[in-house]
Protein backbone atom coordinates (compact mmCIF):
# COMPACT_ATOMS: atom_id res chain seq x y z
CA UNK A 1 0.00 0.00 0.00
CA UNK A 2 2.10 3.02 -1.20
CA UNK A 3 1.09 6.61 -0.34
CA UNK A 4 -2.10 7.07 -2.14
CA UNK A 5 -3.97 10.36 -2.03
CA UNK A 6 -7.80 10.71 -3.03
CA UNK A 7 -10.35 13.38 -3.39
CA UNK A 8 -13.90 12.20 -2.76
CA UNK A 9 -16.61 14.77 -3.56
CA UNK A 10 -19.73 15.04 -4.15
CA UNK A 11 -23.21 17.06 -2.66
CA UNK A 12 -24.14 16.73 1.09
CA UNK A 13 -26.21 13.90 1.94
CA UNK A 14 -24.26 11.95 -0.97
CA UNK A 15 -22.64 10.37 2.37
CA UNK A 16 -19.33 11.45 1.20
CA UNK A 17 -17.30 12.04 4.57
CA UNK A 18 -18.62 8.56 5.24
CA UNK A 19 -17.13 6.80 2.46
CA UNK A 20 -13.73 8.40 3.00
CA UNK A 21 -14.50 6.65 6.77
CA UNK A 22 -15.50 3.76 5.77
CA UNK A 23 -12.23 3.31 3.17
CA UNK A 24 -9.81 5.45 6.04
CA UNK A 25 -10.50 2.88 8.46
CA UNK A 26 -10.09 -0.17 6.22
CA UNK A 27 -6.90 0.58 5.27
CA UNK A 28 -5.77 1.67 9.21
CA UNK A 29 -7.79 -0.87 11.33
CA UNK A 30 -7.82 -3.21 9.13
CA UNK A 31 -5.18 -3.55 7.24
CA UNK A 32 -2.49 -2.59 9.39
CA UNK A 33 -1.55 0.68 7.34
CA UNK A 34 -2.56 4.92 8.56
CA UNK A 35 -4.23 7.49 6.95
CA UNK A 36 -5.74 10.71 7.56
CA UNK A 37 -8.91 12.40 6.44
CA UNK A 38 -9.55 15.78 6.00
CA UNK A 39 -12.45 17.79 5.05
CA UNK A 40 -12.79 21.52 4.80
CA UNK A 41 -15.75 23.71 5.75
CA UNK A 42 -16.30 26.78 3.92
CA UNK A 43 -17.80 28.74 1.15
CA UNK A 44 -18.29 25.56 -0.23
CA UNK A 45 -19.99 23.62 2.55
CA UNK A 46 -22.54 26.46 2.41
CA UNK A 47 -23.23 25.73 -1.15
CA UNK A 48 -24.10 21.82 -0.07
CA UNK A 49 -20.46 21.03 -1.53
CA UNK A 50 -18.94 18.16 0.00
CA UNK A 51 -15.64 17.28 -0.26
CA UNK A 52 -12.65 14.99 1.61
CA UNK A 53 -9.50 14.22 1.03
CA UNK A 54 -8.11 11.39 1.95
CA UNK A 55 -4.57 10.04 2.54
CA UNK A 56 -3.83 5.90 2.85
CA UNK A 57 0.19 4.70 2.97
CA UNK A 58 1.86 1.74 4.81
CA UNK A 59 3.80 4.17 6.61
CA UNK A 60 2.56 7.06 9.22
CA UNK A 61 0.80 10.30 7.34
CA UNK A 62 2.81 13.11 7.40
CA UNK A 63 1.05 15.59 5.28
CA UNK A 64 -2.96 15.41 5.44
CA UNK A 65 -3.84 17.23 2.02
CA UNK A 66 -3.87 15.86 -1.11
CA UNK A 67 -1.91 18.03 -3.91
CA UNK A 68 -2.72 15.97 -7.08
CA UNK A 69 -4.57 12.79 -6.15
CA UNK A 70 -4.25 9.84 -7.38
CA UNK A 71 -7.89 8.30 -7.71
CA UNK A 72 -10.66 11.05 -7.35
CA UNK A 73 -14.32 10.09 -6.37
CA UNK A 74 -16.97 12.45 -8.02
CA UNK A 75 -20.49 12.18 -7.65
CA UNK A 76 -21.45 15.75 -8.80
CA UNK A 77 -21.23 17.79 -11.56
CA UNK A 78 -20.37 20.85 -9.67
CA UNK A 79 -17.35 19.04 -7.73
CA UNK A 80 -16.23 17.75 -11.09
CA UNK A 81 -16.15 20.99 -12.54
CA UNK A 82 -14.16 22.25 -9.67
CA UNK A 83 -11.59 19.19 -9.09
CA UNK A 84 -10.98 16.64 -12.26
CA UNK A 85 -8.47 18.99 -13.43
CA UNK A 86 -6.36 18.06 -10.19
CA UNK A 87 -5.99 14.60 -11.16
CA UNK A 88 -2.81 13.35 -11.37
CA UNK A 89 -1.52 12.50 -14.87
CA UNK A 90 -2.73 9.16 -15.34
CA UNK A 91 -4.66 9.39 -12.63
CA UNK A 92 -7.68 6.96 -11.98
CA UNK A 93 -11.35 9.26 -12.22
CA UNK A 94 -14.54 7.08 -10.70
CA UNK A 95 -17.45 8.99 -11.42
CA UNK A 96 -21.51 8.47 -10.72
CA UNK A 97 -22.44 8.75 -14.49
CA UNK A 98 -25.94 10.29 -14.17
CA UNK A 99 -24.62 12.79 -12.67
CA UNK A 100 -21.45 13.39 -13.78
CA UNK A 101 -20.44 14.54 -17.24
CA UNK A 102 -17.25 13.84 -18.10
CA UNK A 103 -15.54 16.24 -20.51
CA UNK A 104 -12.76 18.19 -20.65
CA UNK A 105 -10.40 15.36 -19.89
CA UNK A 106 -6.79 15.96 -19.73
CA UNK A 107 -3.84 14.11 -18.60
CA UNK A 108 -5.14 10.77 -20.14
CA UNK A 109 -6.76 9.18 -16.71
CA UNK A 110 -8.92 6.20 -16.80
CA UNK A 111 -12.23 6.56 -15.71
CA UNK A 112 -14.48 4.03 -14.55
CA UNK A 113 -18.33 4.99 -14.62
CA UNK A 114 -21.23 3.37 -12.45
CA UNK A 115 -24.87 4.62 -11.98
CA UNK A 116 -24.74 4.33 -8.00
CA UNK A 117 -27.71 6.09 -7.27
CA UNK A 118 -29.81 3.99 -9.77
CA UNK A 119 -28.12 0.80 -8.41
CA UNK A 120 -29.50 2.30 -5.00
CA UNK A 121 -32.46 3.20 -5.85
CA UNK A 122 -32.71 -0.86 -6.68
CA UNK A 123 -31.73 -1.70 -3.25
CA UNK A 124 -34.81 0.50 -1.98
CA UNK A 125 -32.70 3.27 -0.10
CA UNK A 126 -30.97 5.98 -2.51
CA UNK A 127 -29.16 7.23 0.40
CA UNK A 128 -26.59 3.59 -0.08
CA UNK A 129 -25.06 4.78 -3.10
CA UNK A 130 -22.12 6.40 -1.54
CA UNK A 131 -21.87 2.27 -0.60
CA UNK A 132 -22.37 1.31 -4.03
CA UNK A 133 -19.43 3.58 -4.93
CA UNK A 134 -17.17 2.39 -2.22
CA UNK A 135 -17.85 -1.21 -3.40
CA UNK A 136 -17.32 -0.11 -7.02
CA UNK A 137 -13.93 1.67 -5.92
CA UNK A 138 -12.88 -1.18 -3.95
CA UNK A 139 -13.32 -3.42 -7.16
CA UNK A 140 -11.56 -1.28 -9.75
CA UNK A 141 -8.56 0.28 -7.37
CA UNK A 142 -7.93 -3.05 -6.36
CA UNK A 143 -6.07 -0.73 -3.59
CA UNK A 144 -7.42 -2.46 -0.80
CA UNK A 145 -8.97 -5.89 0.21
CA UNK A 146 -12.65 -6.35 0.29
CA UNK A 147 -12.67 -8.27 3.07
CA UNK A 148 -11.07 -5.16 5.29
CA UNK A 149 -13.45 -2.75 3.63
CA UNK A 150 -16.49 -4.35 4.23
CA UNK A 151 -15.74 -5.31 7.79
CA UNK A 152 -15.27 -0.60 7.91
CA UNK A 153 -18.24 -0.41 6.47
CA UNK A 154 -19.85 -2.58 8.77
CA UNK A 155 -18.49 -1.09 11.88
CA UNK A 156 -19.09 2.64 10.27
CA UNK A 157 -23.27 2.56 9.72
CA UNK A 158 -25.86 2.08 12.34
CA UNK A 159 -26.69 -1.04 12.86
CA UNK A 160 -29.80 -1.23 11.79
CA UNK A 161 -28.59 -0.07 7.81
CA UNK A 162 -25.46 -2.50 7.90
CA UNK A 163 -27.41 -5.08 5.96
CA UNK A 164 -28.59 -2.95 3.48
CA UNK A 165 -24.86 -1.16 3.15
CA UNK A 166 -23.10 -4.14 2.74
CA UNK A 167 -25.37 -4.91 -0.16
CA UNK A 168 -24.87 -2.14 -1.84
CA UNK A 169 -20.84 -2.44 -1.39
CA UNK A 170 -21.52 -5.86 -2.93
CA UNK A 171 -23.49 -4.41 -5.45
CA UNK A 172 -20.76 -1.75 -6.50
CA UNK A 173 -18.25 -3.99 -6.03
CA UNK A 174 -19.55 -6.67 -8.72
CA UNK A 175 -20.50 -3.98 -11.09
CA UNK A 176 -16.76 -2.72 -11.02
CA UNK A 177 -15.02 -6.22 -11.24
CA UNK A 178 -16.86 -6.67 -14.61
CA UNK A 179 -16.28 -2.71 -15.56
CA UNK A 180 -13.35 -1.51 -17.71
CA UNK A 181 -11.88 2.22 -17.77
CA UNK A 182 -14.55 4.26 -19.55
CA UNK A 183 -13.35 3.91 -23.62
CA UNK A 184 -12.50 7.37 -24.39
CA UNK A 185 -14.44 8.33 -28.11
CA UNK A 186 -17.61 7.57 -25.84
CA UNK A 187 -16.71 9.85 -23.00
CA UNK A 188 -15.86 12.43 -25.40
CA UNK A 189 -18.68 12.34 -26.93
CA UNK A 190 -20.77 12.76 -23.41
CA UNK A 191 -18.47 15.79 -22.92
CA UNK A 192 -19.53 17.60 -26.07
CA UNK A 193 -22.94 16.79 -25.69
CA UNK A 194 -22.60 19.32 -22.88
CA UNK A 195 -23.89 22.82 -24.38
CA UNK B 1 -13.84 34.11 15.21
CA UNK B 2 -10.05 33.94 15.75
CA UNK B 3 -7.81 31.16 14.27
CA UNK B 4 -8.67 28.57 17.22
CA UNK B 5 -7.12 25.50 17.43
CA UNK B 6 -9.26 22.53 18.84
CA UNK B 7 -8.51 19.01 19.39
CA UNK B 8 -10.90 16.47 20.97
CA UNK B 9 -10.21 13.22 21.69
CA UNK B 10 -11.37 9.96 23.08
CA UNK B 11 -12.54 6.31 22.52
CA UNK B 12 -14.56 4.72 19.71
CA UNK B 13 -18.29 5.39 19.88
CA UNK B 14 -18.14 8.41 21.81
CA UNK B 15 -19.09 10.96 19.38
CA UNK B 16 -15.63 12.28 19.14
CA UNK B 17 -15.55 12.83 15.24
CA UNK B 18 -19.40 13.88 15.24
CA UNK B 19 -18.93 16.74 17.86
CA UNK B 20 -15.61 17.77 15.21
CA UNK B 21 -17.73 18.06 12.31
CA UNK B 22 -20.85 19.96 14.19
CA UNK B 23 -18.68 22.42 15.43
CA UNK B 24 -17.06 22.61 12.12
CA UNK B 25 -20.32 22.77 10.52
CA UNK B 26 -21.74 25.70 12.80
CA UNK B 27 -18.13 27.54 12.35
CA UNK B 28 -18.56 28.01 8.75
CA UNK B 29 -22.21 26.87 7.47
CA UNK B 30 -23.76 28.59 10.06
CA UNK B 31 -21.45 31.43 10.99
CA UNK B 32 -19.57 31.73 7.99
CA UNK B 33 -16.56 31.35 8.54
CA UNK B 34 -13.89 28.39 7.76
CA UNK B 35 -13.11 24.93 9.28
CA UNK B 36 -10.81 22.44 8.89
CA UNK B 37 -11.72 18.43 10.42
CA UNK B 38 -8.38 16.14 10.23
CA UNK B 39 -9.10 12.67 11.72
CA UNK B 40 -6.04 10.38 11.77
CA UNK B 41 -6.40 6.44 11.57
CA UNK B 42 -3.68 4.57 12.34
CA UNK B 43 -2.23 2.07 15.27
CA UNK B 44 -4.45 4.09 17.94
CA UNK B 45 -7.46 3.92 16.10
CA UNK B 46 -7.04 0.36 15.62
CA UNK B 47 -6.18 0.54 20.09
CA UNK B 48 -9.90 1.78 19.99
CA UNK B 49 -8.81 5.65 20.50
CA UNK B 50 -10.70 8.49 18.30
CA UNK B 51 -9.29 12.00 17.98
CA UNK B 52 -9.79 14.68 15.60
CA UNK B 53 -8.02 18.10 14.79
CA UNK B 54 -10.58 21.13 14.19
CA UNK B 55 -9.27 24.38 13.17
CA UNK B 56 -11.63 27.35 13.04
CA UNK B 57 -11.04 30.66 11.40
CA UNK B 58 -12.77 33.69 9.81
CA UNK B 59 -10.13 33.30 6.72
CA UNK B 60 -9.30 30.00 4.65
CA UNK B 61 -7.66 27.38 6.78
CA UNK B 62 -4.39 26.98 5.74
CA UNK B 63 -2.41 24.22 7.62
CA UNK B 64 -5.13 21.92 8.98
CA UNK B 65 -2.83 20.16 12.11
CA UNK B 66 -3.11 21.56 15.28
CA UNK B 67 0.55 22.23 16.44
CA UNK B 68 -0.42 23.42 19.93
CA UNK B 69 -4.27 23.27 20.60
CA UNK B 70 -6.15 26.26 22.23
CA UNK B 71 -8.95 23.88 22.92
CA UNK B 72 -8.79 20.51 24.24
CA UNK B 73 -11.92 18.37 24.79
CA UNK B 74 -10.65 15.09 26.44
CA UNK B 75 -13.11 11.81 27.16
CA UNK B 76 -10.94 8.99 28.30
CA UNK B 77 -7.58 8.96 30.03
CA UNK B 78 -6.13 7.51 27.08
CA UNK B 79 -6.64 10.54 25.42
CA UNK B 80 -5.72 13.03 28.21
CA UNK B 81 -2.49 11.42 29.25
CA UNK B 82 -1.21 11.27 25.49
CA UNK B 83 -2.42 14.80 24.62
CA UNK B 84 -2.76 16.93 27.84
CA UNK B 85 0.87 18.58 27.63
CA UNK B 86 0.44 19.65 23.80
CA UNK B 87 -2.49 21.92 25.48
CA UNK B 88 -1.06 25.95 24.63
CA UNK B 89 -0.36 27.54 27.95
CA UNK B 90 -3.60 29.39 29.37
CA UNK B 91 -5.53 26.95 26.77
CA UNK B 92 -8.53 26.13 28.12
CA UNK B 93 -8.98 22.01 29.26
CA UNK B 94 -13.00 20.51 29.19
CA UNK B 95 -12.78 17.50 30.25
CA UNK B 96 -15.69 14.14 31.06
CA UNK B 97 -14.96 14.70 34.82
CA UNK B 98 -15.93 11.31 35.37
CA UNK B 99 -13.99 9.07 33.09
CA UNK B 100 -10.60 11.78 32.76
CA UNK B 101 -8.46 12.58 35.96
CA UNK B 102 -6.78 15.98 35.65
CA UNK B 103 -2.84 15.57 36.81
CA UNK B 104 0.50 16.88 36.22
CA UNK B 105 -1.03 19.76 34.84
CA UNK B 106 1.30 22.43 33.42
CA UNK B 107 1.23 25.68 31.20
CA UNK B 108 -2.04 27.15 33.75
CA UNK B 109 -4.60 25.70 32.02
CA UNK B 110 -8.39 26.83 32.83
CA UNK B 111 -10.13 23.33 33.24
CA UNK B 112 -13.73 22.83 32.92
CA UNK B 113 -15.14 19.35 34.22
CA UNK B 114 -18.59 17.86 33.24
CA UNK B 115 -19.94 14.40 34.18
CA UNK B 116 -21.37 14.41 30.61
CA UNK B 117 -21.73 10.33 30.49
CA UNK B 118 -24.16 10.42 33.86
CA UNK B 119 -25.89 14.02 32.36
CA UNK B 120 -26.61 11.42 29.11
CA UNK B 121 -27.74 8.54 30.55
CA UNK B 122 -29.96 10.99 32.61
CA UNK B 123 -31.58 11.42 29.04
CA UNK B 124 -31.94 7.92 28.63
CA UNK B 125 -29.23 7.30 26.28
CA UNK B 126 -25.41 7.17 26.99
CA UNK B 127 -24.86 8.04 23.27
CA UNK B 128 -25.28 11.61 23.35
CA UNK B 129 -22.81 12.44 25.91
CA UNK B 130 -21.10 13.64 23.01
CA UNK B 131 -23.89 16.05 22.22
CA UNK B 132 -23.51 16.97 25.68
CA UNK B 133 -20.19 17.74 25.19
CA UNK B 134 -20.46 20.07 22.40
CA UNK B 135 -23.42 22.00 24.80
CA UNK B 136 -20.81 22.60 27.39
CA UNK B 137 -18.21 23.55 25.07
CA UNK B 138 -20.29 25.95 23.55
CA UNK B 139 -21.28 27.56 26.87
CA UNK B 140 -17.71 27.61 28.66
CA UNK B 141 -15.86 28.53 25.52
CA UNK B 142 -18.33 31.28 23.89
CA UNK B 143 -16.41 30.56 20.81
CA UNK B 144 -19.56 30.20 18.19
CA UNK B 145 -23.14 30.75 18.91
CA UNK B 146 -25.35 28.52 20.51
CA UNK B 147 -28.23 28.88 17.82
CA UNK B 148 -25.24 28.20 14.97
CA UNK B 149 -24.23 24.83 16.95
CA UNK B 150 -27.74 23.77 17.48
CA UNK B 151 -28.37 23.98 13.75
CA UNK B 152 -25.45 22.01 12.75
CA UNK B 153 -26.29 19.57 15.16
CA UNK B 154 -29.99 19.46 14.01
CA UNK B 155 -28.21 18.92 10.29
CA UNK B 156 -25.84 16.39 11.64
CA UNK B 157 -28.00 13.66 13.18
CA UNK B 158 -30.33 11.16 12.17
CA UNK B 159 -33.43 13.17 11.93
CA UNK B 160 -34.63 9.96 14.67
CA UNK B 161 -32.20 11.17 17.40
CA UNK B 162 -32.53 15.13 16.47
CA UNK B 163 -34.65 16.12 19.44
CA UNK B 164 -32.79 13.52 21.83
CA UNK B 165 -29.57 15.14 20.72
CA UNK B 166 -30.79 18.98 21.11
CA UNK B 167 -31.92 18.08 24.43
CA UNK B 168 -28.58 16.55 25.62
CA UNK B 169 -26.42 20.00 23.63
CA UNK B 170 -29.06 21.98 25.94
CA UNK B 171 -28.04 20.05 29.20
CA UNK B 172 -24.26 20.53 28.42
CA UNK B 173 -25.03 24.02 27.54
CA UNK B 174 -27.26 25.35 30.68
CA UNK B 175 -24.70 22.90 33.33
CA UNK B 176 -21.75 25.07 30.98
CA UNK B 177 -23.09 28.79 32.01
CA UNK B 178 -23.45 28.19 35.20
CA UNK B 179 -19.74 26.29 35.64
CA UNK B 180 -16.52 28.03 36.45
CA UNK B 181 -13.25 27.51 35.40
CA UNK B 182 -12.08 24.26 37.80
CA UNK B 183 -10.61 25.74 41.01
CA UNK B 184 -6.81 24.05 41.21
CA UNK B 185 -6.57 23.03 44.71
CA UNK B 186 -9.46 20.48 44.08
CA UNK B 187 -7.73 19.27 40.95
CA UNK B 188 -4.60 18.87 41.91
CA UNK B 189 -6.04 16.79 44.82
CA UNK B 190 -7.39 14.67 42.51
CA UNK B 191 -4.05 14.42 40.79
CA UNK B 192 -2.28 13.39 43.96
CA UNK B 193 -4.99 10.59 44.45
CA UNK B 194 -4.02 8.70 41.24
CA UNK B 195 -2.11 5.96 42.71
Amino acid sequence: MRLTEIRIAGFGGQGVILSAIVLGKAASIYQNGFATMTQNFGPEARGGACSAQLVISDSPVLYPYTTQPDIMVIMSQEAYNRFARELKPGGRLIVEEDLVRVSDLTGDPQVYAIPATRLAEGLGKRMVLNSVMVGFFTAVTKLLSADAVRKAMADSVPSSFRELNLKAFDKGYDYGRTAQAGALPELEEVGYAQE
